[in-house]
């Protein structure tokens, strides 16, 4: 499909889509960068790609697809640099979780013989690096494609396909509707997530090693999400920050009249709220997005 | 290790206390009590206990070990129900998620012919019903107990035994200590779990389809536990109050500080935290109450 890849940026998306892209033939070459000597070795020593550099500029050199997959506070450096490298003819994309400010720092920068397509694959696992990747990341997971008005369809088709061979359904979206969607299904799970294990953590009664021993009745589920990435999340709220802040302010309202259902002792409110969400997670298996195992499958495991 | 064993209610707790007492052999018989005739059926289909019924009364007639195995609160009734049927010498216990109110509860209806252990094994699936337990739950997972001042020290130990053959660690606490632990590490983190689905599930502007659709990205995460039992946890938050409230002051202290720090785009604070939380699901995994699979162990399968 491409004759050369470059992935700017090669941490668990960057590894995987490099693993997978080669699995299926979908690229005759792979150029790798990172901004780190140090993670560009650890590529090497997986054999992600063909050519390894520190240098944006260098790895864009021939590239028919170049995929950013650094944080989305980095972009636009990023595209600046290489811009003037860019092959035409070319399509440029990322994997940032937020789309909004992605494409206002990178359009501007970009030449006009290019094809600007931002995408954003909904997958992930805690672990993050050049060694957390594997080819199977994005098998039944969506990827949404956010191009600007005007993109070259046939640009947006050729990037669909290449997302759907690495396993994804793909679907398109204005970026400011993806920025609230992920809003709601990411980014504030992974605030409150953050939130309550810093909590726990920060507590006089209760001991952080309780907090450990004890976690298997609920708290555990939060510290998965509590572990990704710091660098990546920073970035998602500094970037994603109005709509972030929206969700925000409707969770607190609503844990707010929840807390005040407690007070009152309105048990009324509580289980109807509590019956009302086990159909959204029925709904979450339907769609393919989650496992029927009790307890994720780990029960046994552990 | 005991003659009769009667489990009042035969939930998920109660039925995997069956599955594994009858595996190893702890008990020569087993009375099965469901306030509902359908729970007992199926009960009975599965084969969980050697004699069945509605009556809780009759159950504990001749067991030297009863457990109350209902939601919290229905203790204080069923307890007024069984006293005057209790045998001489019986333990009775529970595995209430709440301590304080349940000794509250069920201690001035017993007699003072029997030992009083009140007990919570921190164990459990987001699924309920006697067809939901097998016997592995309770597997390298903590049950604490918190007999009140002046329990017979050989009921306290028999009852360790009991559990630790069942699989877990056990530990004793006060009751007022073990409410404040449980409302940092499963009560409050159930509700914000109950109230973000809750948020996610009323919102116009993003579709209850793509809250499904796109909870790859982290919400899907919050839904299991949110699929709990709702009477079970209604209760609990009835009955464990203040420390819940205390508990969700802190949180939403902490939430607000973030809020901040997103607002005016704060970056150091919100690294500053998202690096510490990784510590936590770190030490959990090393207390062996975690799996260190990525995704739970469940990205293969989905």
């Amino acid at each position: 499909m491409f004759k050369r890849l470059c992935l700017i940026g090669i941490g668990l998306i960057g590894s995987s889509i490099a693993l997978r892209a080669r699995k299926e033939g979908l690229v005759e070459e792979i150029a790798i960068q990172s901004r780190r000597q140090e993670t560009v070795d650890a590529a090497a020593r997986r054999g992600l790609g063909d050519t390894y550099t520190t240098d944006p500029a260098e790895a864009v050199k021939g590239a028919d697809l170049v995929i950013l997959c650094v944080p989305v506070g980095a972009v636009g450096d990023i595209t600046e640099a290489i811009a003037p490298h860019l092959e035409p003819g070319a399509i440029v994309s990322d994997v940032g979780s937020v789309k909004g400010a992605v494409v206002a720092a990178m359009q501007p920068h970009l030449p006009d013989h290019v094809d600007f397509v931002p995408a954003h694959p909904i997958a992930g696992t805690e672990h993050s690096g050049p060694d957390a990747g594997f080819p199977e990341l994005f098998d039944g997971r969506w990827c949404v494609l956010t191009p600007p008005a005007g993109t070259n369809p046939e640009a947006v088709e050729k990037l669909k396909a290449f997302w759907e061979r690495l396993g994804s359904h793909v679907e398109t979206m204005e970026p400011s509707h993806h920025d609230m969607v992920l809003a709601i299904t990411s980014h504030v799970p992974h605030l409150i997530a953050y939130n309550i294990v810093g909590t726990a953590a920060d507590l006089e009664t209760v001991t952080e090693s309780e907090v450990m021993k004890f976690a298997a009745g609920g708290f555990r589920d939060f510290t998965r999400i509590a572990a990704s990435d710091p660098t990546m999340w920073r970035d998602i709220f500094l970037t994603n920050r109005e709509a972030v802040l929206e969700m925000l302010a409707r969770f607190n309202e609503d844990l707010t009249a929840l807390q005040r259902a407690i007070r009152w002792g309105d048990g009324d409110t509580l289980f109807d709220l509590f019956t009302r969400t086990r159909a959204i997670r029925r709904g979450i298996i339907e769609a393919g997005q989650e496992t029927a195992d009790p307890d994720f499958g780990r029960q046994k495991k552990v």
